[in-house]
């Protein structure tokens, strides 16, 4: 099977590292080798492949021998006409690229079906870790009722940095800069967008219909500080940057956020740069899917299991995808939490108060109080969606005169 | 799509109970409904399915309109007959039957694939973990080196209540019969066998080839004590009843056994009835695989995903399994791991004996201690061969005159 790459930086490279390191085992797998015919990328020369180097897609798009496409340029433009016009002459494509598979992904599906090809993009969630093609294959007779995952290695290894060390957001940042875990301009990592369009592709998998990550809640981890990784520390719970899909009957419930998670998640153990994708469905109980996230292998050895499936379904469109339908996702203040506050002063004399707007008469009064720390304490609130917590928090400031510092949302 | 169960147990009840249900789901994703005609079982009545109930196999076997059969009865035989007669007539079969599996499987896999059927067994081993399909589709341009995985929810169940209660072996098996975690004949759980089989089957789909589970040395956790137990916590690790394979060029090694495994190893927190799978490819990395390993409708959903993936193939055989070549499995001896050794007496004065046949000089002397205990002391050796462990430890029990009471591997 002749084959083409464009774009040939880490991921793309990778792939081509990929396809000759276990070139034996592929054909074992497929009945024939993927032969790479063209790379296409801005750059003059790539001294090991200047003999396929080329710079014009449309000898790509114009070669029949050409039958599968591998897209690893990123970004939208021109990512997403040349995939269109290559699934056009029915030629397979897969990619890495997230931003294209959840701006574009559902137009993308709908064109490799009408003309029996495939767009596959396992690697564009979770790296290496398999959950498009389990969520297609093995709980495709489940209802999914939650995806919870920590989808970013970049702000994972922040935060796991942050505990260990004990040092704050912007220190850590720095170091992580320098070790190269974290790009010189952070954000897409660290505001959440990255996470957003990870878990927008995520519950456009487990709908069966598209939806749009900009409407789903989405909040970095630039306000999480040393302070909040003392809490959780005395808490004997992790912070975690979330993206998170719920679904209760036909309403759909999404956000991104830096949350608190207690030691029984199985989530709590993923450190570092590993992502870890919580599932639960109605009938087979909660599952979890650990591994590296990123990474120029792990990432390329996704994509490679796309082109293994690209060559097992040649001839015809598999369905691994979603609709055009749009889905809406519910408003944040719908979602349902429990929120660590941190409030001014010491909790003497406040039990009553704190019990008016975040506490049941029968939930246990147990104040968090950070060594040395004599300005502010924590409380555990019950659970709570997110609308009243905003309302309660605000009427408890006005009435106790005390400010609440800062909060975090915690499951479990 | 007409179906029958065979065998109308826990897991054939919980897969009517799942298709019933899911019906809306499973009509999306398959564009049809699966359709029970028949269930064939042992039982004179089964009230809720009394219209459909036969006790003759032979109905279902020469029924045209019956394209897929579920076999959950068990055991060998009549299941392997059984399956071999509906497949030479070309109908799909879903097992959750690891003893056929493991028994006969590549025999009713080219039974499949020369009658362009298909024969899956997702649910024989990790319950509703993906691991079968995830090792076809997402590991097949993998190097597979390593899977290792707690694969029986009984013995983690117990290794983890003796850890919480510090109660012994016997005791803590009365209480998970009590509870209904542990069969009244445990021995398939706690002897190992169930977890061999399973590692005997992902052996065969890592390689392709198939293997025995007679072939695996196997180890139950019978003689884990509580003071096992006790050093494992001193050590920070948990004892964990693993089932291995590795491959290393063209050689495969396998064991079940249980280990002390360490924090930073992913399946450490696997807790209680829950299953963890990790597996290790030459360009993926790490991964891990985490769910109900068993219970009812964990399994089900399983088989409920063979029943769609035989919807989605009807008409030709997938190709997941192993040939019929046999491959041999090295001996015990020549897998390598580190061991608690549990040392009689204290530790002053030993040093230079244990250096000589356990530690290089270049490894710390750490002996261990268990709080009141002045009859044994624990060392964690440096990474050896099976074999030549045991040489060493008869040589050391020699010389020293001392007795090594107990070993236990360890990974990590």
């Amino acid at each position: 099977m002749q084959a083409a790459i464009m774009g040939y930086g880490t991921i793309g490279s990778g792939v081509a590292e990929v396809l000759e390191e276990n070139r034996e085992q592929i054909v074992k797998k497929v009945g024939e080798g993927i032969e790479l015919k063209y790379i296409l990328d801005i750059r003059d020369s790539i001294p090991e492949h200047n003999d396929i180097l080329i710079h014009d897609f449309s000898l790509i798009e114009n070669d029949p021998e050409i039958e599968l496409v591998i897209e690893t340029m990123g970004g939208i433009h021109p990512a997403y006409e040349y995939i269109m016009r290559l699934l056009e002459k029915g030629k397979h494509v897969v990619t890495s690229n997230k931003a294209v598979v959840d701006a574009c992904g559902s137009k993308l599906i709908r064109t490799a079906s009408e003309h029996q090809c495939n767009f596959y993009f396992e690697a564009s969630v979770g790296g290496g870790i398999p959950v498009i093609r389990t969520i297609y294959h093995n709980y495709a007779g489940e209802k999914l009722t939650e995806i919870t995952g920590i989808l970013n290695g970049t702000t994972n290894y922040i935060l796991t940095k942050m505990r260990e060390s004990g040092a704050g957001f912007a220190e850590t940042l720095r170091e992580a800069q320098k070790l190269g875990y974290a790009e010189q301009d952070p954000s897409s990592d660290i505001d959440g967008f990255d996470t957003s369009r990870k878990t927008a592709i995520l519950l456009s998998m487990a709908s069966g219909n598209r939806c749009r990550h900009e409407d789903i809640y989405t909040e970095g981890i630039r306000d999480v500080s040393d302070i909040d990784i003392a809490y959780a520390r005395k808490l004997s719970r992790n912070i975690r940057l979330l993206g998170s899909v719920q679904a209760v009957e036909e309403k759909y419930f999404a956000y991104v956020a830096p949350v608190l998670i207690a030691r029984a998640d199985p989530l709590y153990m993923v450190d570092g740069v590993f992502n870890g994708i919580r599932i639960v469905g109605n009938c087979l109980g909660t599952t979890m899917l650990y591994g590296m996230g990123a990474g120029k292998l792990p990432t390329a050895s996704a994509v490679v299991s796309d082109i293994i499936a690209a060559a097992r379904h040649k001839s015809h469109f598999q369905g691994i995808g979603w609709s055009e339908k749009m889905i809406e996702i519910e408003p944040m203040g719908s979602n349902a939490f429990r929120y660590l506050i941190r409030v001014e002063g010491m909790p003497d004399g406040m039990e009553q108060d704190i019990r008016e707007y975040f506490l049941e008469d029968g939930s246990s009064w147990e104040p968090v109080l950070l060594d040395g720390r004599t300005d502010e304490f924590g409380i555990m609130t019950d659970v709570m969606f997110e609308s009243d917590f905003h309302e309660n928090r605000q009427e408890f400031e006005e009435k106790t005169g005390r400010r609440i510092f800062h909060f975090l949302r915690a499951l479990g």
